[in-house]
């Protein structure tokens, strides 16, 4: 057994390890494709190399989540093949952006271990950091899973606990280098409503659902190379828990973002991740609803072009969002809700 | 719930107003990868870009009808997200070449209205045109469709229903500029049958069958930017009149492309959409077959290289064509008829 | 029925006869992405463009069984359309890497006839040879069908099988111009195994096990331009023997190879086809497992830089590999296996 990847148990981890993940993968126009075709995204910025040129790209950056979901998916076989549990993510900051033939790799560090108190699983904290190979920062993040000991014998590490920051502040959001959204176009979304038509407290229904087939998350999670196996082999999980695969997180993620297109069209694009969770995991088969909370609307130092809205997207499964499903009176999660994710977007201001 | 896409109503609609549909698109080698993937089309010029370059191409052209899709896709949101059905299609005329690279966008002018008796719908005549970012025109159709009024008692328009040709005459087909077919290979093909072989009133069957999947169609109808919700939203369909989601129309228009390569194997091109019907829906599982009918073979004004042939070719969903199965004695459908497509092709000429 | 493609019968093989094949295709980076989404596949140097180019090659190189399927996929409907039966492969060489932009076409070599004993049916060998436009080798390889008569009375052709290779020895390898592997990095796998950590009789399981989706393989088929009608006729195969549509076996070969990432993660490259068989179809839903037999380590002329592994793949379908299954004692295959592939990789050698 001694050629077989084997990932990592929590013993294995060390604070202030680094981790240099396996295969890099150069992106490409085909990632781009199979993307809209599988997430149904919409957002101008990466539909249209036009629309993007014109406000200061070089061409048609990939969708932020694609980056995102490359970037992760590198650091599974090392953090996350022995995880039980996806516990939460925080300062994610999406910075340059990714085009065609750029080739990413990820590199995280361990920041926090804390054994649980049943001496059989830990916490695991690593900031994961993807770039290009000339080293252009392309966005990083803190996540934290929870990891199975192979010897519930071996000793607890000293425990340490990192404090994350509870959102990403404006001033540590990082702009596309040479971009201005003034001149932006609304026709290209057929949407009227930019930063100023926002304010805080707003709910907006994302109103359309999309229903996800096993061979499209399959699809999804083969191309960003996460080979987590709860996803792709029946044979196993007919044994498990739910008897079923289980959709990858992150495939939601995209789903619901894409959804949120109607309502949202000129969001053109994420800047951060303040926290997300997956409350329940997604099946195919399940039809994804989403509805948005405004929390927050940011200006942004030195920007009149464009502003920030700090979302909370909940995506739900089966279940429409016209009354905004989430908490009963105690706080528990509304049985259809399957993501709760607070996140960063750019939309350009009012000229 | 002012912020989410509403889709136009009957009475929203105004004769000569034009729309500019929200989204253009660039396209690339990955639309055009996953458009043979999900299709099966085999054309020539579409697969080699070394047999295109031989007859005037400058690169390798987008399959016409994933153009066409792409460019009608665009049109939803503001033409039939409210829509009942889509009745019909005419003076279709694909113009110049679309390539990886090349950003699409489409405009429609309403060229007709007349409200129904019932007073609750109207029907829509809208010409659509799709061109790229530097103004080349792609193609442009007439399609009709029968739309919601949002309120009963609004005032019904002055009836106007456009003039439409029966079919697109040969002098108003456009060739895709410097091209010369005289020296087309039919190895490339493997199918020796020219512009001269086929006589009008000839019926060929496309012998092979295609089964659909509900990942397949809604990846293609993704792909496209196609939002029309009975193509994606198993939850809301299932309480509907099908109880499925529904094929969109153009995917099975594509697969009866893609079949037709057997024994139509040169016809190289679309170059004219004069009459469709969708007749039937198709759904997942279903296994479309199609075959065709040579309603009139058309020399070229000034083109001795190529000619054009206008084809009725239907499809049919779990039937097998070989008795060209279409309508019985009182001309209604045969039940396995789902698409009924009136269209004009080139196929090179004998040198 | 003249103009439809009706495929070669038995007796239409001529000894020494040259088939051309139809539909060149020119392959592009929407390949490449559909055939990691579609597969799984992970290896370095046909993920990272830097990866490949840091040892020799001019960009991102097409998956070797990507090429190999894509050349034998322009074969089927003049070899394999009236097949019974796929019953081996031999002498298979990869030759040059293949690059976006490249247009791939196929012609083969019949190089053997026999006639069976039933007088129906005769198996046909042919060497395909897959090639650029300007002329480079891409691959070439044997395989023998058996293929039905069309007229059971027609004379039996003089028999003559061809003397077929048990394995291709490494001194007729190719390896791909400019290429030098000694600066391999195996952080770009997380894998440290090289070809000197391989012995001769080895066993390695895969571990992981992928589940297969009637639209992944219906798409990666079409992608492949393959159009043999088992793989996409529901509604004729459910009449048929299995009442199910059949995965291609190509389908299952590149699932295996991808599966044999994990323990094979540094054999960056296929180099030969000794003999396969797809010892039993495979249908949508089952899971695929893998494991791997080291048949023998080759030291390659002249070359201090890389080694080869003949390796005999075996896949099953519903059945971990663990304790590698493969025959009993009478030699019958194991009811899961439905893969038995022999074919020889490139592994860096330790510097």
């Amino acid at each position: 057994m001694t050629k077989q990847i084997q990932g990592n148990y929590f013993e294995d981890f060390r604070l202030g390890q680094e981790l240099r993940h396996a295969t890099p993968r150069t992106v490409t126009e085909g990632d781009q494709a199979l993307y809209l075709s599988l997430t149904g995204a919409r957002f101008a910025l990466n539909s249209s190399a036009a629309a993007a040129r014109e406000v200061g790209y070089d061409g048609l950056p990939l969708d932020d989540w694609l980056a995102f979901h490359l970037v992760f998916g590198k650091s599974v076989p090392d953090i996350s093949l022995n995880a039980i549990a996806n516990l939460g993510y925080a300062e994610g900051v999406f910075r340059q952006p990714v085009y065609p033939g750029d080739t990413l790799s990820t590199v995280s560090e361990v920041i926090g271990l804390k054994q649980n108190s049943n001496g059989k699983t830990g916490t695991v904290y690593v900031r994961s950091r993807g770039a290009k190979a000339d080293g252009t920062p392309v966005l990083d993040y803190v996540r934290w899973v929870m990891v199975r000991k192979r010897d519930p014998d071996s000793p607890a590490p000293e425990p340490h606990v990192p404090e994350l920051a509870e959102a990403v502040p404006a001033a540590q959001l990082e702009l596309p280098a040479n971009t201005n959204f003034a001149k932006f176009d609304t026709g290209l979304t057929g949407q009227p409503h930019l930063f100023e038509d926002f304010v805080q407290g707003e709910r907006i229904d994302h109103v359309d659902g999309m229903t996800v087939e096993e061979a499209e998350h399959q699809m999804a999670t083969r191309l960003y190379q996460n080979t987590a196996r709860v996803h792709f082999n029946q044979h196993q999980e007919s044994q498990g828990r739910f008897a079923r695969r289980i959709v990858y997180g992150g495939h939601v993620i995209s789903i619901a973002r894409a959804l949120s297109f109607n309502g949202l069209g000129n969001a053109i694009k994420v800047a951060a991740i303040n926290a997300g969770r997956h409350t329940k995991p997604c099946f195919a088969g399940d039809t994804v609803y989403a509805w948005s909370d405004v929390l927050e609307t940011m200006a942004l130092p030195g920007r009149g072009d464009v502003g920030a809205l700090r979302l909370r997207t909940i995506a739900t499964k089966d279940r429409p969002c016209a009354d905004h499903p989430l908490t009963d009176a105690d706080g528990n999660y509304d049985p259809s809700v399957i993501l709760d994710l607070d996140y960063t977007v750019l939309i350009p201001r009012r000229a």
